[in-house]
């Protein structure tokens, strides 16, 4: 069954969703995104993620005026229209269509382009990456270099991907200047003995909302975390590995570069922190 | 007067021109393009620009089955459908619609998006710029490091441009690690004695077609010429400088970082070199 979506105002037929070929979204990447995770129904880290949107919006000068109220009611209508459970909603804002392609920005008051969308992942819960945990390899991170601006330049995450899957594996974790910076679209982590380490914040990585909510899990429980940049064989070496998402949660890492961690099965403080996320998650989605 | 463009096989006025919220080229940046030159009403370097047109494909291993005659019989269809004389013909390839959003690259046999429509440049071969010469500010290059490959990913490019409006500047160069790459749309030289400095071709710059046309006529005319990377300082205290692009041609540079070059107007060699490019361009032009 065809979805609904929201387009600049309108719920419509997917099929019919259409944008200019002038948008900037279209011809210059120029456009934020944000994905919501749904669990029975509700939004989860909403108002996090809307912060971000925000973020990102004043760091590219890109004038929005929708209000989180206005956000929320879009995210609520959207999810009934289209009776959705398990899975996230998808928003994007581009600076809109200025007519014509020029570098220059479109003249002020030309409005941005706004587009939600409802996504199933009926996997999200127990899929099969879940039980098994997941293989990653690492590839150069040629990805332009503010991360930290959830843009939708994804060209080189979509190529490592596939560049993975090609390879048999799940995912891929970029490497720059010898050190890990993150998955493909994910935070990463390595587990040594009772210390869980992750790359601080920087231009160099999306500022996740995951990460945010998880790391506040781990200090309101007084464990041991270590900021600070990481490599491939600092992973390998490691006793367990896992990433974090809106739409993965935290997801157990087996396998890094062909090496086998632990083994070979998701690692109990991963499993464990899965369980925790999850359930705070629901205990505070909206 | 509404342009007449090319979309997916129809020619349509440009306000009925849409694509899917689905397409890769606006969910992803996943899209190359290309911008041939018009003069007299006729194609300049249109070889060239098919030529790299096709690398980017499949460097990016985009499908599209359009070939050189049929992509000569569209921009030469829109030339006479808008009457164009002078200025450029855009043109621009995307993965296509995968219906959904999705790092994997949608199913084999997902038709491409193409899009093709002119711009009328009216300054293009006297406007102030020319005349005057333009004035460059630096910026650190925060691209993604495929620079070869001419994708829509052109949000820093597009920020460089407006910061040097900004800072009341034409344009702005690209550094990295402490060199010149190279402009925000465009390739650079700098001038000293009787030699032509310019960055040599890698994966950190765009393959230049106007590049390659202009290092011709260079070497038919025993110029001396040497690749090499240059600083903000080299270009400072060079005789001159000037940008090639295929909307541009050769453009004299006469202020780099706040610092005048020579007396403050363009230089002899940028403007012969400019003269003969021209001449060139039009004689070959298709």
């Amino acid at each position: 069954m065809s979805r609904t979506v929201y387009l600049n105002g309108d719920y419509i037929p997917e099929e019919e969703a259409q944008v200019s070929i002038f948008d900037r979204g279209f011809v210059m990447g120029d456009a934020v995104y944000e994905v919501t995770c749904v669990l029975d129904g509700k939004l989860t880290d909403f108002e996090g993620h809307m912060a971000r949107l925000e973020r990102s919006l004043r760091e590219l000068q890109i004038t929005c005026d929708i209000s989180r109220d206005e956000w929320l009611a879009i995210h609520r209508k959207l999810l009934e229209l289209n009776g959705l459970t398990l899975g996230g909603v998808y928003l994007q804002v581009s600076r809109g269509n200025a007519g014509d392609r020029d570098f220059h920005f479109p003249p002020a008051g030309t409005p941005p382009t706004v587009v939600l969308y409802t996504q199933e992942h009926p996997d999200m819960l127990d899929g099969p990456k879940v039980t098994k945990g997941v293989r990653v390899i690492s590839v150069p991170d040629l990805r332009w270099h503010r991360r930290d601006i959830k843009t939708v330049q994804l060209l080189w995450a979509s190529i490592a991907k596939m560049t993975a899957e090609q390879a048999g594996k799940d995912d891929a974790w970029f490497v720059e200047d010898g050190f890990v910076t993150e998955g493909s679209s994910n935070n990463c982590y390595i587990v040594k003995g009772d210390t869980i380490i992750t790359r601080p914040l920087s231009n160099d990585i999306l500022h996740g909302i995951t990460r945010a909510s998880l790391l506040k899990i781990l200090a309101e429980r007084q464990m041991k975390v270590e900021e600070r940049p990481f490599t491939i064989e600092d992973a390998q070496g490691a006793d367990e590995a896992f990433y974090t998402s809106a739409s993965s949660f935290v997801m157990p890492i087996v396998e890094v570069d062909g090496v086998t961690l632990g083994d070979g099965m998701p690692g109990p403080v991963a499993q464990r922190l899965r369980e925790i996320y999850i359930d705070e998650a629901r205990k505070h989605a909206i």
